[in-house]
């Protein structure tokens, strides 16, 4: 195999009550990456469509990552890396991490697997690093294992696959202004006192129960944030009265989409879905503020191979 | 029904990783509670074997938790209570929550169930609340339901009842000295850094899956403790010795019972219960360190009714 396309798809993590824990694969936004062989050593990033990025390997997460695995591997030819960016960076659903992670993949492909998955979360991680400037795998572990997961260690990589409920799916809004990551993680309290770190981590572990249960009431109990959405929600416009109106449709829970602006809705059937996505645009357009948004499933399989030759 | 005895048992808490969470029923040790109807209103604590506590209702466990629930029932008749206590008050295997579960659990078969079990852990708690100085429902909420129980939420009670594989059994050793909860509860650091916040609550979200899935290695990286266990274990005479002996034979975790001294191991083979039982004790008395311990397998179904008429 000379050459190889992707879909790696776009994430939600956190899901309110798993700060850096928790994290989801969306199935149907994502960018479209190709790799291909070179005779040279090293990675080059040949084109980046979609959105205007830096193709210097140093700076871009998909080089960061990319030579990273390549540190960890010796080969006397390398890889070129061909970008169509289907989510836009600093929208909150793991811009960076679709194409680190989806850059990684491709080239374990290509180069017929040595390393496992949690090898390539690892690699991914550097491209995290680079842009949040915090090691986390919140958004690189859904997309590369699919589901939704829970990272349990960063120290020595340890990543749980939980099941997923089969009725449920995520509505994604966008209000159209951009935060970056490392900014929103600047809000979140360096302490937090006892009685929260309690009643969040009890909402998280009966969260990770509502998955087995497939309870969705105890699902909607759960995921509650009382650590980070109270400063982070600041950032993003009219978040309290989107909550509102989600849960007043039929969420079974609204949140920030990891770092924000994109805010999340839980819901087990698609009509209420459907009224949920009009009723937050329309408050929206009623505000004067663009913003975009959509429905997904949760995609089970995680990196899609589009193409190989 | 105008008589009526309960066995009630002891309980594990916190479990390394669920810091006021988590929860687990004992089978072989507790208290004997007799509760009988009397014709004159309000409570009377008629005796006390095993352990000397005082049996003024306004100072004894019991007695409050008992007038916690007269509070919230309209009768013109009462209860004298009998308590032979099989539990030693101040061990950390929730001595206090035995006799105020008990107690109102035996109350509530004579009044012939007006209340629910959310309703007795609520009653159970008033008794949490005297002896410790903070509500807490953990170990009253095992002893209750059974088995192993997430206390999700203390504002408008709610709990979990989790899975219990069915193999795992606890070894439980004390040395002989008395903790008093309320004193345990002030070394608890009261702000956590917000990375310690993220590993707890990811090694307790993680346990919870270990349960369902039956996954014992799981639970073995799981049930760790990165907030309390580290002032709370100065006060356990050879704690980290005692740690590395029952890991060594074979233990799937230990850390304190509840706020201690009681220390528990976690096995899902009763010859390496025995070993690590034997060689615990063993370790104890080699210092002159007076100990003793016990085996006991999860108990699924909470308090017994051992007599009625």
């Amino acid at each position: 195999m000379d050459s190889i396309k992707v879909f790696s798809p776009g994430s939600i993590t956190n899901l309110s009550c798993g700060y850096d824990i928790l994290g989801l694969c969306l199935n149907n936004q994502g960018d479209e990456i190709k790799v291909s062989k070179k005779s040279s050593q090293g990675v080059i990033i040949k084109s980046i469509q979609g959105y205007s990025l830096t193709k210097d390997i140093d700076k871009n997460v998909a080089g960061i990552a990319a030579q990273e695995l390549l540190k960890n591997i010796d080969i006397n030819f390398g890889f070129e890396i061909e970008i169509n960016k289907g989510i836009r960076p600093g929208s909150g659903i793991g811009s960076s991490a679709a194409s680190s992670a989806g850059t990684v993949f491709a080239i374990n492909q290509l180069l017929e697997s040595p390393f496992n998955h949690l090898d390539l979360i690892k690699f991914s991680m550097e491209g995290e690093k680079f842009v949040s400037d915090s090691y986390h795998a919140d958004n690189v572990a859904p997309i590369i294992l699919g589901g939704i997961t829970l990272v349990r260690s960063l120290n020595k990589i340890d990543v749980i696959k939980l099941p997923t409920p089969k009725d449920l799916e995520v509505i994604i809004v966008r209000p159209d202004i951009e935060i970056k990551t490392s900014d929103s993680r600047k809000v979140v309290k360096k302490m937090i006192p006892i009685e929260k770190v309690v009643q969040q981590s009890a909402n998280l572990s009966s969260f990770v129960s509502s998955l087995y249960l497939e309870d969705y009431d105890l699902m909607s109990k759960s995921v509650v944030d009382v650590i980070v959405e109270e400063d982070r929600k600041e950032m993003i416009p009219e978040f309290d009265n989107i909550k509102e109106i989600s849960l007043k449709c039929g969420a079974i829970a609204v949140g920030i989409s990891g770092s924000g602006p994109s805010i999340f809705s839980l819901s087990n059937d698609n009509n209420v879905s459907n009224k949920i996505l009009d009723s937050i645009i329309n408050h929206y357009n009623e505000q004067d503020i663009d913003s975009n948004g959509f429905i997904s499933k949760i995609n089970s399989n995680g990196i899609k191979i589009l193409e190989s030759r």
